[in-house]
């Protein structure tokens, strides 16, 4: 039975961490145009969340040397559950050790991908304390909507770059519970890209190639707005404001999400999830498979194509010799 | 760990079967105005599905003397969950024993609420076998979107009519491990409605009290766009072609749904879900109570009042001396 | 040819001056909530305009006694036309003389409905000057989209109650060239409501019977999104800031509206226009003729029926003795 | 005074017609996705309309050796008026005769552009009769919304490859009275693509440059929707159904149209329009002159950069030496 429930013990993705070299403009970017609530400061950090996010955070922006991947943080579905999964990872060599928590969640225990990126796991977790003018009569919204730039609605997922896909997914499979939704597979048999969820979302969790040869890098984070009009307004937005879209609204084909991605002012990418892309119920999912020559309608399913840096550029970000395409 | 499982055994809702009166126009109704596609006949029986249902079908039309619901299948996470679930079931009292199946699913084991709703709850199911003019390249899809009507993309949920809200409540709490997740409280402390999940959706199951008195009825079984601007689409199309359209668009406080409700000629009431919701994550969740004072925001979050009727009318129809509002 | 030009002689509507008992509360609702531009203030009154519309203002809010209409402002497409439109309203009984102009343009020649509606017709506008930090690179764009509220794009109607619908509508025709789009014909042959227009839009002015007698009453002044879902999240944006929504959003039959009404905190009833209706450019066109028996389709094409208040409410506010519908 | 009257003389794009080497899978293309009606048949010709479109038809499909522009067809605002610009065009040089009409509408003037477009005005246009069964009780809509397809609401604007930009931009505002409302200009002086309209759309027809150096050339011909979801919904069908996309959804800075551009099956670019754009109301517009380093957002306001072929391909195709970009 333990085998059993292994697979229901993540519940959440909590939240993410990431570092800025230039904290003022993110702020900016984070608050003003994508609508987040500032909700803490504390050292270096300041934590902030979307109006549906329930917690306390669901983003920490550090200030850092260089942008990056602070830790991604997962939610466990009870105290047992997190006990259980401890208990394997500390058997993994993955482990680190716990933490007495963070502003906004207590406990934590920390740990490492392989490939280096840090994350850590919790059970217990501080509400948002709503004030008292942000306080709204739909009782199940955590506060009002803001009526600031084009408000996201919730955290949605974090995608990581790999050094070996295969290896940070059966990872977060066996230690995690994680199970595997879509994946790219080269004719070699190695994995291009993988994405993992513990819930009908197609991805909490994604990691894709690392074609740099980087370790533990950053991919972008997401928020999540469900409507495709929002992206075309926040798309207007972003360029009356001068913030880089990367790509989008195009509709990709693995997640059939929807999505545009933007370089906030610090360096990172982030996407907006601009629908609900689909959901998976069924228990006995069996992973999509793309295959190498399918890996076109896999990355768009209708849309211009990613624009090459799109498969290359992470954070921290690594300096490449000028080539052409 | 059986009581840690529990609340993961029952994975999804899987069909719901509804009785005409006049199958023809309801089929005409389904296929044409909502897109859905035939997968089988059997007897009186047809089957259907939305493009995005990965069975053999969610909804099975049956020729009846009058409207009303046939039966609700839920599917389990595994094979144990379903022995665990039954053999609650069994000691509940309202077990009905195990058929062999039907067609798109093998066994299933039957029971019924405290109120009379049929029910069965089983693991073996077969997945749609697409024709070959009907595959699509988007992997993750079980076959291509249709050019029919304005089409639905699968099941969201049945929502049923109970003499008690609370005991139909607790018993799928109980025996199959649902959460609460809103649910109107009276100011005598009764139950006006509750909706329940066994995933982040809201609600697959929702009880709202059956204020004819009657018993076992259907409120309305619902599928799902995820756009609203398909709701605006249908309205047109519904309209165009004589369909009643009992209320909407609107937008409900509980679940956040933005939502249309049509009678289909048959006379069973139909929901169109056309957005994403909210979707709940916290394992943690705690239930959210309406109090009969805050019902208004609970039903319309925005939009017209519903009218009268939603409130009374249900399949059977249980004819009422007429009297004014 | 001076009949042939007359139906082009008035251009557009470029702006409608309200009277509001709380100009603080009325500014923040269209400011904060609208997403509208402060361009000018001076004396009682403060100068707006959304963000496409490209003149000095299209909305004057002065401060008065009580809500109501200041005057509408319609613009010829030449100095010859204000000229030729001049000459027929003097000779008509209903003009009232020049003006040197206001803010935002030069001289302007006064005039009343037969119901008394205060109206002015000129040449000259001054063009808003743009602030550096507002500029914005799509250059048929007068400016940057606003990151505050919903914003609206721009004016586009205005509708009047009137005493009697058919002389008032027949004055804009005949002494301004207006062209008749829809109406709504009652079976003792009079006029319910006129639809007037003198562009593609099916109107920038209606006409409506009063049905409390009043005379030279606002029912509505309108701003246009072009957008569905704008709809919806002002909707969100106005229920949580305790605004009324009087209707929507729902689908006008006439002119094929999909529109909300509010009413701004100084007591004035506004419409906003969430979708692009549709475009009339037969030169030849028919005016559609809405008889008593298909006036339900007229006022909605598809969601509820507006409620008993729209038809009598207009501003000023006529009190009326409480009945029950 | 008739100068006055020029630039009102010409009301609307009534219809275009194209050549096709594949009439089956044209009119596949045209009825089956985008929800068309055929109206008519004629020699090798079939007769479509959108279900918002009143006269007979707007789009005439005529089987030729290859793809290409038949004719397009004006109507202007009075029999006078097309008096008027007969005179007119007789004096230009580039008159060619009248003939008897066409299913249809009746009498028509024949004329060529400078470049060699074919085109006709006419003021007798025939209404659609609409079938008992196809009859819609919402009254300006002159026929029910299809249930095929994601069917286009109306004709909206052709745009066609020239030699020379200028020569014919001016040959249509001086013969015809079109206003310039945007255009391209090259640091040479030379005009790159000019937008041009006789309503408030920004353009019913635009000129580009074609940089193949053919004469005569079509570059699309553009139906509307009105609504972003729509192209959204179009670009999954149009995938599903191997129709080549050749860019979009995307938004342009000329005219603010969100757009889509295929490749029907007989080689012809359609354009879908997918939002209203914005509308020109200022009788005095000054028209919006992009620069040559302007140009990008011209192009693009957001979203992908448009492929190479974009700005090559027409039709008739002119087959160019394999090179790269």
């Amino acid at each position: 039975m333990e085998n059993e429930l292994k697979k229901f013990d993540v519940a959440q993705l909590a939240h993410v961490e990431i570092f800025t070299p230039d904290p003022d403009k993110t702020l900016w970017f984070f608050k003003d145009l994508l609508g987040m609530i500032e909700t803490d400061r504390e050292g270096q950090s300041v934590y902030l969340k979307a109006y549906e996010d329930f917690y306390h955070h669901t983003l920490k922006v550090t200030e850092g040397k260089e942008a990056g991947l602070g830790h991604v943080g997962w939610r466990t579905s009870s105290k047992n559950a997190l006990d259980r999964r401890v208990k394997d990872l500390e058997k993994s060599g993955y482990g680190k050790g716990w933490i007495d928590g963070d502003l906004g969640h207590g406990a934590a225990y920390q740990f490492v991908t392989p490939d280096g990126h840090p994350m850590e796991i919790l059970w217990d977790v501080d509400y948002y304390q709503v004030p008292e003018n942000e306080k709204t009569q739909l009782k199940n919204r955590p506060q009002k909507r803001p009526i600031k730039g084009v408000p996201v609605r919730r955290i949605d997922h974090v995608n990581l770059l790999a050094s070996d896909v295969t290896t940070n997914k059966n990872f977060m499979m066996d230690e995690l519970g994680f199970n595997l939704r879509e994946h790219l597979v080269n004719n070699d048999g190695s994995e291009g890209g993988a994405w993992l969820s513990v819930s009908p979302l197609v991805h909490e969790l994604a990691f894709m190639g690392d074609q740099l040869g980087g370790k533990g890098r950053l991919h972008h984070v997401c928020y999540w707005y469900g409507y495709p009009q929002h992206l075309h307004d926040l798309s207007e937005i972003l360029t009356e404001n001068d913030i880089k879209i990367e790509a989008g609204p195009v509709k990709h084909g693995v997640s059939q999400a929807m999505c545009l991605y933007a370089i906030e002012p610090g360096g990172n990418r982030v996407e907006l999830f601009g629908d609900s892309g689909y959901l998976i119920f069924d228990p006995d999912w069996k992973p999509v498979t793309w295959r190498e020559e399918e890996v076109d309608k896999a990355i768009i399913w209708y849309g211009a194509p990613l624009p090459y840096e799109y498969f290359r550029y992470g954070t921290p970000i690594i300096k490449e010799k000028v080539e052409t395409k």
